[in-house]
C-alpha cells in the first residue's frame, strides 16, 4: 500500500488522526501526544554525528508540539541498535538533552533494546489550552512561514559532500517550540513542514477546505540553498518539495498581522483562497497549480 | 556495553529515571509517560498474528502505567515496516485498538515509516495522583504478585511448536491496568515483572533498600508451564528467570492485606527483609539465594 491509502486506512479506524500531535482533553485543558521514528537507512545519512542524530531524533517530535501551539512537558526516547557502544550512546543522550533544554522540555526516560539498525523514536507529551490545527483557516487569512526553507535539503548535500561540520549544524534543527506557543492566540490553522512546503499546504488546503495563493519570490530559503543548488528548477525542489523542514507553516486574519509579528519573526508567503481555486504558486509573474508532492516516509 | 552499564551510565545523566514510567508533576497531579520498542527478530516470534502483536506493542507500555498505578490516558504507536500490507497493518492497529479499549484507554495517533525490520513503538501517557514507584517497601511487608507467571515462556514454546492458536492467546496479555489502579492506595512499592521475577525483586530491593524473602511453592505458574517444562528446572527457569512476564510485583503492609484482597485478586508470595538477607528462595524447605539474572534486552 502507498502512503496515502494506508492514511486512508487508518482514518477509518482511528477517526481522531490528522493533526501533528494527538489531543487529550484533560481537566480544563488539553494533553498533546505525539511520536515519531527516525532509522539509520531512511533517515540518518552517513556522517551525522550521535550528538546530532540525538537532538534531532526528540526536535522531530518536539515540532510536532509546536505546530500544535503546545508547551512541552515530557519526552521519552526508545533507541534500538546492533550494540550500544559508550561514545553513541552519550552523544545521543548528550544530544538529546540539549535539545529538550533549549525549549524547555524535561528528557525524562525511553527504552533500550537491541535491533538490526539504529533506530530512535521519540514521544513527547505537552500542554495547550487551546491546540491549534490543520484545519482552521479562512478565506482572506495570511499564510505564514518560520524561519527558512531547504534546510534538510542542503544539509544532506552538505553531508554527501563530506563537510560535515556544516552539515551536522543543519541536521540538528531548531524546533520552533517558542514560536508555536507564541503564535497559537493568533493563527487559525498551522502545521509543521516535515512533509515540505507544497504537501503541506496541501494538506492545510484539505483540513479547512480552502485554496492558497502563495509566492515563491515570498518564501524565505537558507543561504545553503543558493549555494548548494545546481539551477533554478533544483532550488524549486529543496524549497518546495524536498521536505523535513521543521518550520511552522500558518495562517492568520491580516487584522493579527502586526500584533503576531511583534512576537515571533515569521514571513508572510500568501494568502488564503476559496477551495475551487486549490494551492497556486506565483512563479516569474505566473500563476501555477502547486503540485501536491513531498517526502514520502514509505513507498 | 552491558545493560546494566548502560543504565548506570544512563542514570548519570538522566538522574529521573529508574521507574516503570517517567512521572511529570502537573497541576495537583502528575501525568506518568512510558516507551517501549518491540521488533521483529527479538520481540515478534514466527507464527504471532498480527492482531496479537498490535495488541502487545501497545500492552507492553500499559503495563508500565499499570505498574505505576496510573490511569491510561493516551497512546501513540510508531510502525516501522519493509512494506505496509493491508492485512498487517489492519491486524496490528485492529489489535492495538482492542487493548487499549480493554483498559479504557485511548488509541490517538502515531507514526508510520519504511524500516528494514517490523518494528513497533507505542508511548503511553497516563495519570496517576500517588504514583507508585520501584522504592517504597518497608521491612515486614508482604510480597505479592498479580496473575500468573511464565506466560510468555509457554507462549514462546508454543510458538516453537507451531501451536499458534494458544501460543497467540498467551502472547497477547491482559495488561494490569485496572489492577494497578486498584492497588495503587494500598502497595509501598510496585513494578511489572517484564525483566522476570528474580530480576524485578532485585530491582525493587535495589530502589528500596530492602531484601526478600519469597517461596517458590506460592508463585502462581499458568498451567502451560507445567504441561511444558521438560523438568522441574525448566519449570523454574520459566518461572523466575524467563522474563516479558507483565504481571504486577509489589509490597503491602500486612494491615491492608484484606482490604486489597477484597478488591483485586493476587497471590502473597513472600516478605519483605532487611537490606543485608538479599534476595532469598525458599525452595524444598530450603533458602537459596536468588540469582539476579533475567530478561536482557541486549547483549
Amino acid at each position: 500500500m502507498r502512503e496515502r491509502e494506508v492514511i486512508q486506512l487508518l482514518r477509518g479506524k482511528l477517526p481522531a488522526i490528522g493533526d501533528d500531535a494527538a489531543v487529550l482533553p484533560f481537566g480544563g485543558t488539553s494533553l498533546v501526544l505525539t511520536t515519531d521514528m527516525l532509522y539509520q537507512a531512511g533517515d540518518l545519512p552517513e556522517g551525522a554525528t550521535p550528538w546530532a542524530i540525538g537532538w534531532r531524533a526528540v526536535a522531530v517530535s518536539l515540532s510536532d508540539l509546536a505546530a500544535m501551539g503546545a508547551r512541552p512537558l515530557g519526552v521519552v526516547l526508545a533507541l534500538g541498535a546492533p550494540r550500544f557502544e559508550r561514545e553513541l550512546l552519550e552523544g545521543i543522550v548528550e544530544g538529546a538533552l540539549d535539545c529538550c533544554r533549549s525549549v524547555g522540555a524535561s528528557y525524562v526516560g525511553g527504552d533500550l533494546s537491541a535491533h538490526s539498525e539504529l533506530t530512535l523514536v521519540s514521544a513527547a507529551v505537552g500542554e495547550a489550552e487551546r491546540p491549534v490545527r490543520r484545519k482552521g483557516a479562512r478565506v482572506g487569512d495570511l499564510v505564514c512561514v518560520t524561519g527558512a526553507l531547504g534546510r534538510t535539503a542542503a544539509a544532506l548535500k552538505l553531508f554527501e559532500r563530506e563537510d560535515f561540520e556544516r552539515a551536522n549544524k543543519l541536521f540538528a534543527f531548531p524546533p520552533r517550540v517558542r514560536e508555536g506557543q507564541t503564535l497559537a492566540p493568533y493563527a487559525t490553522s498551522m502545521i509543521d513542514i516535515s512533509d515540505g512546503l507544497a504537501r503541506s499546504l496541501h494538506l492545510l488546503a484539505e483540513a479547512g477546505q480552502v485554496g492558497f495563493r502563495v509566492r515563491y519570490d515570498a518564501i524565505p530559503v537558507v543561504p545553503e540553498v543558493d549555494e548548494l543548488a545546481r539551477d533554478e528548477v533544483e532550488r524549486r525542489e529543496m524549497a518546495l518539495f524536498w521536505g523535513e523542514d521543521f518550520e511552522l507553516l500558518f495562517t492568520l486574519p491580516a487584522t493579527r498581522l502586526r500584533q503576531a509579528q511583534g512576537a515571533v519573526e515569521f514571513a508572510v508567503i500568501g494568502e488564503v483562497g476559496p477551495p475551487e481555486e486549490g494551492v497556486r504558486l506565483q512563479l516569474g509573474g505566473q500563476w501555477l497549480e502547486l503540485e501536491d508532492r513531498g517526502y514520502e516516509h514509505f513507498r
